[in-house]
């Protein structure tokens, strides 16, 4: 990366940034574990406590109905743009732990990788924001364009409470666009512009066969086994192929264009990198799509989560009465996600085999699938940005995971989302030995630093939004 | 149950037997699990120690390589008969902890019945044995016929340590036949014969797809999902009727004789109760036979475990890397167990899907099938107990579980075992709130003692075993 103004000034308090990260990764904000409750407050209060050290105005702790929300506001003028800063300070829960080559919540820099749960989804984001205000209060005084810091609690658990939340609030969040520091950049070569995000719908599913495990040898064969009714459902989601098998699960869903094909084949992927970062290949999903297209533009169906019967060492002669199942979706446009629920409760209604009771219930969390227009001029100068600092054009790419907030800032704010952020794809988000390039919790300030002037030399023609 | 001259014996004593059952039952002897080794010896020293202040004038605790053996001898005569007496003081696991009433080793007694981990199976047996040694010490100066106490810990592991001590230790233990306290009544007002059991084997299958847990956004849909393709694995295990699809299982099944037919249907038996009382219908199984059929002359296969994924609450939106299995089968004659588990491991490699690790471990602790020969004397013997103290014919009825030992004793010490136990198929025996009726704590130990004089009256010619 070129050296700015900013480098030396990050480059002196390394140390202490990194102190910083650790006091905040070593607080277990779980957001899905009702336990952590109490660190969820905690994590806010950090947060809250370390945007008032470095030096904006309006700080405050805001109550959501669901996990606290930590807002702050530097207003400097009017005539600037006005920006949403967004992160999550929320993580995904840490098991397996065994799996985990040192405590998810004892962060660890080993081979220039911060470890720990968080890392970089999404507190090492959230907390260069915080620093780069600083860097502006301390280096001029204040920050060239106006902000607004919008740190959620609740990214990990699809922000049931956020999304009511900002439709109350849209007068004191009113801003002209939304960066996000929750996003990725493509690999630790190549700077990138995220243009879209998929959607998600999932459910949990419960099949109860008996009152009670029972005796395989006394009931065995003659009466259902849960866990086997469970495995027939659950493998009745794709057919053979790889493909979607839930009855309309495609039918809203936009064929991709010659056009975005090309654009994907263009950009720089290698398959076995990728991949093999995580010990797999791509060698099963959809027929007629490669491995990127099917990560970016086409929906898909994974099992989170199944178990039933006897889990512990040695065996257990049961025939199991209960087992459970968790399916989250990954949607794409047009589809919606209360539709797609519908239809996995009527593809799980059709394919419990006869003689279980079936629970749906489902999931918490949705979000509509979003893309960035490309003509946003955040989004330009997102791209000038790192074109000048890495002296490359940035890649063009998309994301398969899914930020619900942004068709929520979208719909209620008329405010767009810039993804900039400096996460990588092989990062273990949301798995054991999670990690954060050192290098690059210190370049994401930096370039962080350069993307706010770039985007004070822009004026915005306000959309209007409808109530 | 006809008066006998131990009834009021046993009557006189019922408080203080419940005490010692209580006290025995808190210890939670759990073969299966590692944690429980000291259980295990605290288990066996309880039983050595009950049966030495019985009268039992040899007893030992016997090391066998795995768990602790308990021995005993009550040598009273050459001329008269010598039966084992073959209980297990080992349990199964009590987990799903959260569906018992009261905690499993917690016994307390409830509408008549004793609630607790191995009330039924085989705790309340095995003592009912010890008191029975103890009462004809008490009235008579020593049992009517040569007693060998022979109480395993491994009953609920398969007993892979026993099948080599029971070689070794052929002389020690060399007795007619064995008795087993470790069995049942075909019901509360059913005496019953027990003349078959089925074998057991089964394994343990792994899937790994990836090094780790992956985010479902950045890697569903284009790489295998180690859940799913478990999903897949369980499934096919089973055709869509219910009969057992894995390659050659069926090929040494001995047909089902017109006779048999009959005489299974002859066996009283009320499908709702039995089923109804654990809240099941037996609604699956495989075509052409009855529920009791299958139950006892047709061989099942078993989901006992199925899991992967994230189980926790809410939601984790992962790609699972690893899922387990675990499976048993039920065995009839002239099954094999070993070539069972070969035919279970080459149905999982030619079903596990593309793009698996599969691991496959067969279980220890296997068993043939074994059923008692219907003209055996002490099988007769017991027949002429029961008819006499219930003025009924008793129930010629089999079992779908295993006593893997039964078909040991018979190939060690050429002794044939007549099951004479008072546990029942409804008393939630491997499963939560698994209870022991009080008052069959109490007629078991009145009916034992008859058999062991009915017994005394017996000459066997011995058979002689290969070595």
């Amino acid at each position: 990366m070129n050296d700015t103004k900013w480098t030396q000034y990050f480059q002196d308090r390394q140390a202490e940034h990194l102190e910083e990260l650790f006091a905040f990764l070593r607080i277990p904000s779980v957001s899905a574990l009702p336990a952590h409750e109490r660190d969820m407050s905690r994590a806010a209060e950090w947060a809250a406590a370390r945007l008032r050290k470095a030096g904006v105005p309006e700080v405050e702790i805001l109550d959501t109905g669901g996990h606290p929300l930590v807002y702050g506001r530097w207003q400097v003028d009017a005539d600037l743009p006005t920006a949403m800063i967004y992160a999550h300070y929320d993580v995904q829960p840490p098991d397996p732990l065994d799996l985990w080559t040192t405590p998810p919540f004892e962060p660890e820099i080993r081979d220039g990788r911060i470890f720990g749960r968080g890392a970089g989804d999404d507190k090492g984001g959230l907390l260069t924001t915080i620093l780069v205000a600083e860097a502006f209060a301390t280096l001029s005084g204040g920050p060239p364009i106006n902000l607004v810091f919008f740190f959620e609690g609740e990214e990990e658990i699809g922000s049931p409470s956020v999304t009511p939340f900002v439709r109350r609030e849209r007068d004191r969040l009113a801003c002209d666009f939304v960066i996000s520091a929750d996003g990725m950049m493509w690999n630790e070569s190549t700077p990138s512009l995220m243009v879209s995000m998929k959607g998600i719908a999932g459910c949990e599913i419960e099949l109860t066969t008996a009152s009670t495990d029972v005796h395989s040898g006394l009931f065995g064969g003659s009466v259902r086994n849960a866990a086997q009714a469970m495995a027939e459902l659950a493998a009745s989601f794709h057919d053979r192929t790889g493909r979607v098998s839930v009855e309309g699960f495609y039918d809203r869903v936009v064929d991709l264009s010659p056009a975005d094909r090309q654009e994907i084949a263009d950009v720089p992927f290698d398959s076995d990198a990728y991949f093999g970062a995580v010990g797999t290949k791509p060698e099963w999903g959809e027929p007629g799509y490669s491995p990127l297209e099917r990560l970016w533009v086409r929906p898909t169906l994974d099992i989170n989560g199944m178990w039933g019967g006897f889990q512990g060492d040695g065996s257990k002669t049961v025939t199991p009465a209960k087992s459970h199942l968790k399916v989250t979706c990954r949607l794409v446009p047009d589809q919606e996600p209360d539709e797609i629920v519908e239809l996995l409760r009527a593809h799980a209604e059709r394919f419990t085999p006869a003689g279980c009771e079936m629970m749906f219930r489902p999931m918490a969390g949705s979000a509509l699938p979003y893309a960035v227009p490309r003509d946003h001029p955040a989004l330009l100068a997102a791209g000038q940005t790192l074109r000048e600092l890495f002296e490359q054009e940035p890649a063009v790419v998309r994301i398969g995971g899914s930020i619900p907030i942004a068709e929520v800032f979208k719909r209620e704010l008329g405010a767009e989302m810039i993804l900039y952020a400096w996460s990588l794809p092989a990062c273990n988000a949301h798995a054991p030995d999670e990690w954060y390039r050192v290098d690059d919790f210190r370049d994401g300030a930096i370039a962080t630093c350069a993307y706010l002037e770039k985007l004070a030399g822009i004026r915005f023609h306000k959309t209007s939004v409808q109530g």
